[in-house]
């Protein structure tokens, strides 16, 4: 029968009643703090059923969450959103360690931005654990804490070879998170990786899942995955542990979006066949195709050799980067082994060279590959050029024309996954990035808290314009969505304030200032102000900074005085100063240091500084760190062109970075066009992920030093040991 | 007229129309986020006055603040509470940098805990600028951020020589801040410290304003003292900068407890006369009588050498420190000049040794000072012994029979201030300290949560007890009120928990955790783990933690798996653990070392580690860090008696300490009986205010080492060096 819960204690009351067939149905509304067990007994022919009255109107919110346990349970039509679980996963398929599901199935639910106030309080998603599951047409987006999206679990014996089915989800966007734990689907963990898992990964659809390196981590055995579509996805599908997996007739459009990965193999028996791969521009790691080289007698932990593997049939359209012995170092010397990769079609049509070798690959046998007229094979063996043209297959797919490949990729076109066939039809869709100029714009004139009053009033998007004058703040603007504020005319505007911060961009919040001059002379006479702050709390949400036209001056009424000061948790997707001026800062620019655990986290993705100029700065004009040896994401990137640098980190007793700029575990790095003169040192600690650092066309004078950690980098026509800056 | 303000619309529209004499009445009534200019010019016969309808009804709440400017304005009855200013003060003087006060008045307001949520975003609760202004029976209590509670601003021209008075105001309790910044007032800057401020500072009460080190910092010249109440006050009366400066008949009541001081000597021509100080226990800096040293040419913001200064006439009951040439070093050399110290009378019944002198005192004329007979004079000349007998005078004043020092002060009692003449008399005073065991018991058995939902039932002061079994908490617990969890028979209940921490000391939290085992297996498989932490964000509330009789075993499930976890700007009054043992713990047991910007700021004021048990812990047992050359603090303080360090900071890769036991500006240290086998060193970093550490009784074994950074400390009966630890 059909029993309608009034109300959550009449829902508790008919989950305990419910017999097989029973359908129990959860009333349209809002529900806070909802802690909601479902368990009970259902059979095949008659499960029990927990359904939305209608779907797209029953709401879970605050700090509610869902654990199932027992057999035959569906669940039908629930919306996470506006809150967090306080536990460790929001749909458990587990109430117990003890207490798990078998032949249980949630569909058609939605989990919105539903994240904790703090980026590393770790949770999951869904946790999938039992046997014989189904998560299907779901929608799951926005997620911005630490922890997998999703997790198939095989942590108890009863979880393993479970023969799970995750189909037809939609995986919205996921943004960068700055460390590991960012993945979208993990299934097992290195502990369990010996077993098998069996779990059927069918036509997902992963949109902007860019949360770190590995899209997927697959850490078990006999996985398949098929039918998925990677729609501009930074990183990869990665077959990190466990044996035999198949990954069949998947489809990856990066669009030339950077870091867009597809597919890398690790361990043995794996099989990556009949897939398509397009615009991908990833390198390294998160190469179109990744072999991985392997520890020899690897811990659990580590890295596996690649043995009995293949690569077939897979079609690579404008795919950037083939990496063969990907990772190869002291530690990872095991080259693949037995493996064969064979009948494979490249096309290229903006560059010629697509395969790198990182080491011996005489364990990877070539057959039969066809390469476009253009491309320089990897070898003479196993590689043929001819003229190729592509057709429209439709849903952006072109396939080269008479080729075994592009007939087996158009025959797996029928479970592929498309936004229409996937998630849920019943759910507006939402688009969280943050944008720039698209509000109104406000003219405000001089004064006290004019300012302050028009940042209260303003709507995401909006544009200040400051008439020149003198603004004085005596309170503190927090901005909690994207602004900008920008001054009207030819004569800069002049921020003053009071307290120990200006600006403080708060969770949501993002800002661009331009074409005006800020001045610390009103400030109060203690250490630590800073212009532009973070939150101090954790942010979930990343945030943009730009500076464009503005002039910093005397920020030096005590020690310390920062132009940013970032809080730790906090993550810049894009910091970028173009054609502005520092002078007088007894403190740091843009210290990007505060994430001192050295386990992989850092402050800010990109950073961009154009035609600058900073004059006596007490401290490093940039400090950027992530510490640790973790490999799994794809910042910090630094660029620096036409930037003048001149007695920057002359603090001998606050400049504890002992530099004017301060590189740590930076993954790219380029500097050109550039003078330092005058100032302390510019570091360079390179560390992990092989990092790209090219620094040229610059000026080290006045007894600045370049500095590195001995390892190795790009230079060209730099000028060191200069005793004058050539003009 | 009598203009009754309807509305805060009404009350602007008021105060612009005012004209002299005219009363403006808010009515009764919450106001929140209230920002009132109150401008006008009355005269000396027809001020204009700003009333409440009723005292104690009308209340300014959220980010309310007021600022005066003008002439003869009087501001009557105002309540500040629930909220903090969202400027730099909440009563203000002035309205900006030009616009000032001469001749006005603020009586019988309160300013209540108004305090904002960063324990550092400095603010003032009072700015007096102008002249001629008085601030008197208010009563301002519980600040707890960082920033003076009145100050006395010297920035203008117009502002000095202002001849303002402060007088019959209730400083309420200003815990222990732990930093630079915590005085209850101030009067001037270095900057302006040679002029004169000449205000008076009468009959006012302050009690346990322990902020910092100044209770009243003096900064500028002028100034008169007389009439005021220390009860219970840690620091002292310190003329830190500026000359001529009156301290008459003052009275002292340290009750003997820690840290409670008297007065502090620097600068020229001050007198210091007819005082009464009883029960001081402080030293150094904190003596009941300090004259200090100065620097040869000092600047401005340095120290001043003591010339032509005078200290008689006082009364000295069970006061335990007089300390002459304090601050000597390197560069404070320049000894006490010119000065008198006569007709003082000293009394103490618990020991027999008041003077401590550190440097040249031949510059000081001692005169016919009275010891009573069990006192060891500092010097033959100008010290006289005989029996001293002692007569109450009312209000806790014992005056010594017969003296002429005795008739001074008596003849000052009736300016004397007390909790009744001072402050208003209409607002409740509030009991803001943490008290366990005052509230109800409740028991609870074990399983999923209980804990957890016996807390978020709980009041302060509550306990809940725990009987024997497991309690697994999937969601962490919150602490927002003092608790405590007891284990509830011989056996003791085990606690697990699935997030990164069990227990959260949040603001106004605090801990007592008895008779129970905590074991880490069923965590989240991660680093940086804790059992407890503090909140993430700040807390102006200081917290307590107790541990006692308690097991922790098993913390290792992943790397820096701490047993404690405390945050940035966060604060413990005491961590107390006792009788209790730490087995296979991969991070720290107490790591309070989050204050990181080497500015003087600290985690911790009192750390007592007794009869407890570490083994193999991988990082610091125990890391107290107090950075900077700041001496404004009185702690950190540690005590460790009767405990065993085994194989203690052994984790290489994470212990980034280096030590077992790291003391870095530590202000008093004793470790006693106590065993230190198989660790990494003991580290003790000595630096500014004379630390007093002794180390004794103790067996450094298995290559444990001592390190200290050449700085002298007191050792006894240490075995170092030994191969096995004798038992
Ligand atoms: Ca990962
Ligand atoms: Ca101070």
């Amino acid at each position: 029968p059909i029993i309608q819960a009034q109300d959550p204690a009449a829902l508790v009351e008919a989950i305990k009643k419910a017999q097989p067939g029973d359908e129990i149905v959860v009333p349209n509304g809002t529900y806070t703090d909802l802690e909601l067990d479902f368990t009970g007994k259902g059979t095949a022919d008659a499960p029990i059923r927990l359904v939305a009255e209608e779907k797209g109107k029953v709401f879970l919110e605050g700090q509610s969450y869902l654990r199932l346990a027992g057999e035959y349970l569906i669940v039908e039509g629930l919306v996470f959103r506006n809150g967090f679980t306080p536990t460790s996963e929001v749909i458990s398929f587990r109430t117990t360690k003890e207490e798990l599901c078998n032949n249980c199935r949630v569909t058609e639910c939605v989990i919105d931005n539903y994240n904790p106030v703090e980026r590393y309080e770790s949770d999951y998603w869904v946790g999938i654990y039992g046997r014989n599951n189904r998560f299907d047409h779901n929608y799951l987006t926005g997620k911005r804490n630490q922890g997998v999206t999703l997790a198939v679990r095989l942590d108890a014996e009863e979880s393993r070879e479970n023969g799970h089915r995750i189909d037809h989800n939609y995986f919205g966007e996921r943004p960068i998170l700055g460390s590991n734990g960012g993945e979208t689907l993990r299934i097992g963990t290195s502990h369990y990786s010996m077993s098998n898992s069996n779990t059927l990964v069918e036509s997902n659809y992963f949109d902007r899942c860019n949360g770190e390196h590995e899209i997927i981590s697959n850490k078990s055995g006999g996985n398949i995955f098929r039918g998925n579509t990677f729609h501009e996805c930074q990183g990869t599908l990665t077959m990190r542990h466990g044996n035999g997996t198949t990954v069949d007739g998947n489809f990856f459009f990066g669009n030339g979006k950077p870091n867009t990965g597809g597919i890398r193999i690790i361990n043995e028996r794996q099989r990556v066949v009949n897939n398509y791969l397009d615009g991908l521009t990833g390198y390294r790691f998160r190469g179109a195709l990744v072999i991985m080289n392997g520890v020899p007698n690897s811990p659990i932990n580590r890295y596996f050799q690649v043995k009995d593997s293949e690569a077939s049939n897979n079609v690579f359209v404008d795919s950037d980067h083939i990496q063969l012995g990907a990772g190869s170092d002291e530690e990872r010397s095991a080259v693949p082994e037995s493996t064969l990769v064979a009948d494979n079609v490249f096309v290229n049509r903006n560059r010629d060279t697509l395969f790198t070798v990182y080491d011996d690959m005489s364990g990877i046998t070539f057959r039969n590959n066809l390469l476009d007229e253009n491309l320089v094979p990897l070898q003479e063996e196993g590689f043929r050029k001819e003229k190729i043209t592509l057709t429209d297959a439709g849903h952006g797919v072109m396939l080269p024309e008479g080729t075994a490949a592009a007939d087996s990729v158009r025959a797996r076109m029928d479970i592929m996954a498309t936004p229409e066939n996937t998630g849920v039809t019943w759910y507006d869709f939402r688009d969280e990035s943050q944008h720039f100029g698209t509000g109104k714009t406000t003219e405000i004139g001089p004064g006290e808290n004019t300012l302050f009053d028009a940042v209260a009033q303003s709507a995401p998007g909006d544009i200040i314009k400051l008439a020149p004058g003198e603004y004085l703040q005596t309170k503190a603007i927090d901005l909690r969505h994207p602004l900008t504020i920008v001054g009207a005319g030819a004569e800069k505007p002049v921020l003053l304030f009071q307290k120990t911060s200006l600006l403080n961009i708060e969770n949501g919040g993002a800002l661009t200032l331009r074409g005006v001059r800020v001045d610390g002379r009103e400030c109060l006479d203690q250490p630590l102000n800073s212009v532009i702050r973070t939150s101090r709390y954790s942010m979930v949400a990343n945030y943009k900074l730009f500076i464009e036209d503005c002039d910093f001056t005397d920020l030096d009424i005590n020690h310390s005085f920062n132009v940013l000061r970032v809080f730790k948790h906090t993550f810049a997707d894009s910091i970028v100063v173009r054609n502005s001026s520092f002078r007088n800062v007894s403190g740091s620019v843009l210290p990007l240091d505060q994430e001192n655990d050295d386990i992989g986290i850092y402050n800010a993705e990109n950073v961009i500084l154009e035609n600058c100029f900073f004059d006596n700065i007490g401290q490093a004009a940039l400090h950027l760190h992530r510490g640790g040896s973790d490999e799994s994401t794809f910042g910090p990137m630094l660029t620096i062109d036409r930037c003048t640098f001149d007695e920057v980190g002359t603090d001998e007793k606050w400049n504890k970075s002992e530099s004017s700029i301060s590189l740590h575990g930076t993954q790219f790095v380029h500097i050109t066009n550039s003078v330092f003169d005058d100032s302390a040192p510019v570091r360079l600690h390179l560390v992990v992920g092989e990092p790209i650092v090219e620094i040229e066309h610059s000026v080290f004078s006045g007894g600045t030093e370049l500095l590195d950690n001995g390892e190795p980098y790009r230079t060209h026509n730099l000028h060191l040991g200069v005793d004058e800056p050539i003009t």
